[in-house]
């Protein structure tokens, strides 16, 4: 990226394309030589066991990526899309933002002392989940949104933020950014080196997902598609806030997923990452497109070392978009075969 | 860019940054040799004269750019938003959508006999502008819905290119695309040098400027925040597509850019470009970031080479925004004395 103002004089120019052709020259001779075959043997998905799911991954990215290949994507239209719960980390035993909800309720719970006695709230702070689950849809998105409105969007991110460097998952015991699978961490970075834009479209909301996407997922803001409240503009003490407002502004779903994409990138993927029914809009607005394109579910099969649910899921419930995969041919990924590693590293 | 597979065998590796590394050497030696001293001499804004508007544009990147500088923006935050009508093209004598708005409806009519004897369709047909102003705002809402709702994304972006490539401007006699001005495209060109992302934030639909804005402006689909209608999700001969529909989704005006920005680019804009009460929110919004920040409104004071407006003006109204950027030192572009050209020469 050029960071230098072209507006300085340039007397460095010329003499600095030298020198850094010198220096290129020089460094190539001084170092041990790394052999012509080092290039061949570099794996840009380690974590991948070889297999169908693997190959199909490599094969087009060499053929989007190849000028005069008949499937060579130009690479402003290089768009890549990914869901998150379940397709780049954890949403087993419940969505990472439903936690993010009871802590917050149970932070807010002393300046709300009424709470003791109504639901949906009083089962919240008991940690009761049959007692949430019998106050129905209702009583769970008024708990969501309690806990997610209120506030300025700046202090929303505080929020996320702080809560993020320090929940842990239940049964990892490791913190939730900690719970993303180190095969996909992979996938993204090899896309991104084959100059593909990589986005994160997801049922999740968007303020819950910016503060760590791009430490995480090397995903920025402006690269983040998702779920979200309604904001209002408001003067505080001469400073303009946005004001988190108890009215869902889009719902970035099933259906949600491809007006979400052509609301905020206005281009059409080329290949789409998902694990669940929620994403299968997305996929099939992907494989509609004219040129070539990649469509890939993650099946979680693997209890021991992860989760493993499919069609009978409540949360990611992964039925017809396993008909439709299976009846087109879009890669499904069988995480117990096809992954070797699950979670990077905890650092 | 790195457009190169890094899984195909990298034999060329080396050898090819060998063999630029002498290209460039061997260019550099055959070329006329510019001067050390033609850097310093380019000046990255050629259209604009020499003035206090042109000196703080400079100042600002000079400082958000150079390293050590108590002023440097990292990278990742420079975000820059423009609006579009006034700001980067002609909006006089009335809004180039409202221009389109009234010849789709003229292509529309041989399918609605029934707009012959019906305002404010009549009015529009007529071309009597004081017939559709006495339909009231209503009536413009619904010319301006009807003409823009009913078709897919894809068929609607046709039908903007191809209105786009014939349609010109009343006065100027030449595409509205060709309307743009100059002294901006260079700010554009001038800022994206520096790693300075460029986004439109406009009024304007987002779906009527993203089909030329990359051709035009350099500016990708991705970087238009815009208003939207809302676009529903369908299966049509077993193909998806989003059917655009006559609800409004959002207004990206006022209070509405500041809310647009941040639910799109979710990063807060250090520099910030407008011409009308349209964008003083956006501006607030800008100026009230931590770090550095430019705000800049275009005045158009010239009604010889384009048109002169402010306090009293229906389209583009420059009132109270004017107001506060002479109380806190926003810089004020005088159209008149500060650029030297108004319109790129024509193609």
């Amino acid at each position: 990226m050029r960071t230098r103002s072209n507006i300085r004089p340039a007397r460095s120019g010329h003499h600095s394309r030298l020198a850094l052709c010198l220096l290129t020259l020089v460094l190539m001779a001084a170092s041990p030589l790394p052999s012509l075959a080092q290039g061949a043997k570099t794996d840009p998905l380690p974590s991948w066991n070889e297999g169908s799911a693997k190959k199909a991954i490599l094969d087009f990215v060499v053929r989007t990526t190849t000028e005069g290949s008949p499937n060579f994507v130009k690479v402003e239209d290089r768009i890549a899309t990914f869901d998150n719960d379940g397709t780049l980390w954890v949403e087993e035993p419940v969505y990472t933002q439903v936690m993010f909800a009871f802590d917050r309720i149970k932070a807010m719970a002393p300046q709300h002392p009424e709470w003791k006695e109504n639901e949906p709230f009083k089962s919240v702070l008991a940690g009761d989940m049959k007692g949430l689950e019998a106050s129905g849809e209702k009583g769970l998105i008024g708990v969501m949104m309690t806990a997610h409105v209120g506030m300025t969007t700046d202090e929303f991110a505080k929020i996320v933020a702080d809560w993020m460097a320090t929940a842990q998952h239940p049964r990892f015991k490791r913190k939730y950014t900690e719970c993303v699978y180190q095969p996909m961490l992979e996938l993204l970075a090899f896309l991104r080196a084959n100059a593909f834009e990589t986005y994160i479209v997801s049922g999740g909301g968007v303020e819950f997902m910016r503060p760590w996407t791009q430490r995480v997922y090397g995903i920025p803001p402006q690269q983040v598609v998702g779920s979200s409240v309604k904001t209002k503009f408001e003067i505080r003490n001469g400073q303009p806030v946005l004001l988190r407002i108890p009215e869902i502004n889009f719902i970035d779903d099933k259906e949600g997923k491809p007006i979400g994409i052509n609301n905020i990138i206005g281009k059409r993927p080329v290949a789409a990452f998902g694990n669940s029914d929620g994403d299968q809009q997305m996929l099939e607005w992907t494989a509609a497109g004219k040129g070539p394109s990649l469509m890939l579910l993650v099946h979680h099969t693997d209890a021991e070392r992860e989760y493993a649910y499919d069609r009978q899921s409540k949360i990611g419930t992964l039925d017809k978009a396993l008909d439709e995969a299976n009846a087109k041919g879009w890669i499904v990924v069988d995480m117990k075969r096809d992954w070797k590693t699950i979670f990077p590293p905890v650092r």
